[in-house]
């Protein structure tokens, strides 16, 4: 089975990480939940990414606010694709976190998303696509995904005009 | 051998896209060029989107500036994943770009990148590191490519101490 | 009877767009209300747009947030108008709609509104100030309004000085 | 025939709006240039947008910079459309034009388009695009002129590949 | 006795500009409340600025928000000094409305203070000092008031250490 | 004869603030020009503010940049009204002075014009505005300019239309 | 023992500040709260930042929002490194108050922190970081605090997993 | 003697970062020039930052641009003080630097200086300062330069006036 880390610098960003595993849930898509501080136990963050390919996960998910360096070094520690999230930070509503995360220099890219809750969700949808570039069972669910939501629309215009 | 779509808007977005070219040619990756316009060419856009998992791409990645729809409309007709490079714009620098591509609605992420040429080699290296989540030939050349960088991090210290 | 078009990506979209159909409402300018979103129905929305003019649409009114391309988009499918309303988005406040919106390269404009529902009011305005153009019941119709505005504007004055 | 006006606040904003001209006259409609300041000859400027109608504009084009506004003033003294074009700016690059230009109160709208040259061109294609609504020989100008927009994105296309 | 003038466009404007009068109020100048909007009522305002200095105002208090027309546009029409207060608009914290009120061209400024309430208060506090060159009587008042002010800091640090 | 002082923090400055010296030449204001630098020589600051009414100085002009406190913190230390003018900076264009310098606590306003040169040539005719309140000569000076002002506009449309 | 000043402009500031007084407490650092304002006491301010060092202090931190001058201006009136914490401020979030305390000239740095409470707390870390290249007491008093920040993490990981 | 490490993730950076050796030249300071670069030697940055202390060094200045973790991580790895550059960055002109510098997670502080040279030379100042809180030289030294700035400014006044 496909393994997606998730991993967040605070247990105060697991109301929006919430949100991708969720996503990766309904995918079912597994996933380990991780609280890995940037700051606060660098190296700690170091150990987990450099293992992180021999420990079978093929895509990590990064959630970080602020001065958001968390998907940042990971991804200059793995070679694995790594999705970073901008929390909603408080002063300058994610902006910041938009910026240190999206700004990475030549050679060590991270796959950003939207800020914010949005953005958590399409972190797991991008990495079911990142998997399903190979595996058939993920690339349908995603298929089925987005028929459902297509689907979705349509209804919503049908009770707006009931 | 695995296929990357690189797709722009303008012919004026190459010199921005060949940064992402040349990536893929050090690693030895396959691509193909396109020029396909979301707002002069929606139909065709439409087209290659819905046929380009058919067509065997296992990644796109679409550059475009300022009210930047490409990468965000390709990622809607296709759930291949959809790496967005916000071009350099000439009033807002690109900030335009920037939001355009990544503020994308839960359900439809594209994988965004950082603005201008940086953001354009990285295409190129987040590609690498999706298709080299099963494919070990390109895992194995990005190891090496961030080995040389490392290296040369190194040696430019050697440089400035001379 | 002349005809606008008032589209939006998402049911989250109508408490803001209602503005816009209130403010046809009072002009007696008739339309019609659909979901169409660039980024879930993307084949409707350029079904819909390449088919407005033979739907005796004279103008499209299109509300979307974040990366919104749906007034981008359907303005690329069409030669008719298109107004496009920055919805107010949840971390960027509209500024991300309203760049997306507004930046649009040569050759596709949109015709931009304020964000949120003082946008939402002026996209019906304008809509009936191109309709206007030739068509003097509205055109009239737009007068009285604006002397109405300007005699609230001086009873609020006398209310201030009571 | 339709007749445009293109009205700008001071000489130095004519290199940005002779692509608005251009364009109008690719598209074979009738304009006038005017040099209308709203800030150093407002009266003349109200008299204008007074007599807007009466003198057979159909559409205003105005373009305006930093603290921009003419297009705004016009569009409250007139109830023929007004397309602002947010000049782009020295210090702030136009992001204090654009703000200027779009966030205008409900009941007063105005078309407002990109920022810079972009943006004055589009004033020329949207202008077109309003009359279209009702003058077929119009709107078949912008029907060809796309047509000659998408050809050239294929013809690109064909360059790059050479 | 001197006499200030103070404007706004809309009687939403009135809670900020409510902190206008207090200060003048307070410091004894004589003024006039007038609900003058450039947008809606733009000949009246032209009116009321042609006459001000005739009227015996000496001093223009213009509170304006988002495309803050207002304070520029009676600038332009009087020679009077007029100040604009930049009212905190609801998407954009008032940043679209100090731009709109600062960036004048050369020749016609307005004396812009900060947004929203703070605003407000200097703007009737700046008024005062202008009368103050010559009124020795105002300039008094101020000198009165900026003790107070000083002498509250040193109470609020005795509190503080309470 | 009314006596204006333009202060700047830098000689570094002057290139911007000769144009409020030029306004001032051209109006008949007599000035003196200082280098006082909030930073650098704090004290001397404080000591010119604090003489600048005794000094019969009428109107404070200072240009600042970057985190620009000379206009604030001169405004802190008299009750002359003070101008700040806004100097382009490096990186920020002008953002972080115009920012520094208008959002001003309640009680100590500083009147602020535009970003660079246009803001330094409105210093000049602002500090006249202030000074022909009561000063008939002056205020007939910027009427006079106005006239002139307003008849460029004219004549630039006429050399347009050539 | 070390001696810190914790300085504000004004009372508002003190919630924000506290944060700043509790971390020196945390660390046994000793301190004193002063409240002095570079608006509303400028000479007062003077005279506290001259004799700062004399008065044994080691650090002064500053609070201020707005156009925050009081870093800035204690920093250029003293040789003792000065932190400041821009207050998050009501329109524009600390924006303006982070852009007015960092970007200070050569020759008078401001060490500047986050916008808000985490920056008041920070400017307590950083004084105590400060004060521990010389004082080992209080540097172990931050290594312990590091390993229980560190310890932190490690549990809150657990608490999610459980 | 006192030392200072003066670190920069690139070559690049170094036009910048020699304000700063330039300054501590001036004030004979000690340092190590070293590029450790947070992505692409990471491992190397995080062994750099953990043997600060005991390589005796005192203060050390963090140099980086657009998303701009080696700052931050240093100052995660370290207790020492570690101050931080905002390198002026191609497309966002440093405040991508900026906001991923300052606005660091409680606990873990950057002491930020402005973007590009201003700030580089403040950092050297800003660690003199650090350093001189118990070193009487150093702080002699600074004591010095501020003399000396300080008549630089009255010259220059006297330079504009010949």
């Amino acid at each position: 089975m496909p393994k997606v880390a998730v991993i967040m610098g605070s247990k105060s960003d697991w109301p929006t990480m919430q949100e991708t595993t969720n996503v990766l849930d309904a995918l079912n898509i597994e996933y380990e939940i991780h609280i890995v501080s940037a700051h606060r136990t660098p190296e700690k963050m170091i150990e987990f990414a450099k293992q992180a390919r021999s420990n079978e996960f093929e895509v990590i998910i990064a959630g970080a606010g602020g001065a958001a360096h968390l998907p940042g070094m990971v991804a200059a520690t793995t070679t694995l694709p790594v999705i970073g999230v901008p929390i909603q930070s408080k002063a300058l509503n994610g902006l910041d976190s938009l910026l240190s995360i999206v700004q990475m220099p030549s050679g060590v890219p991270v796959a950003t998303v939207a800020i914010g809750t949005a953005g958590a969700k399409n972190a797991g949808y991008l990495a079911a696509q990142m998997i399903g570039i190979t595996n058939a069972t993920v690339a349908e669910a995603i298929g089925s995904f987005r028929d459902e939501q297509a689907q979705a629309v349509i209804e919503s215009e049908a009770h707006l005009h009931e």
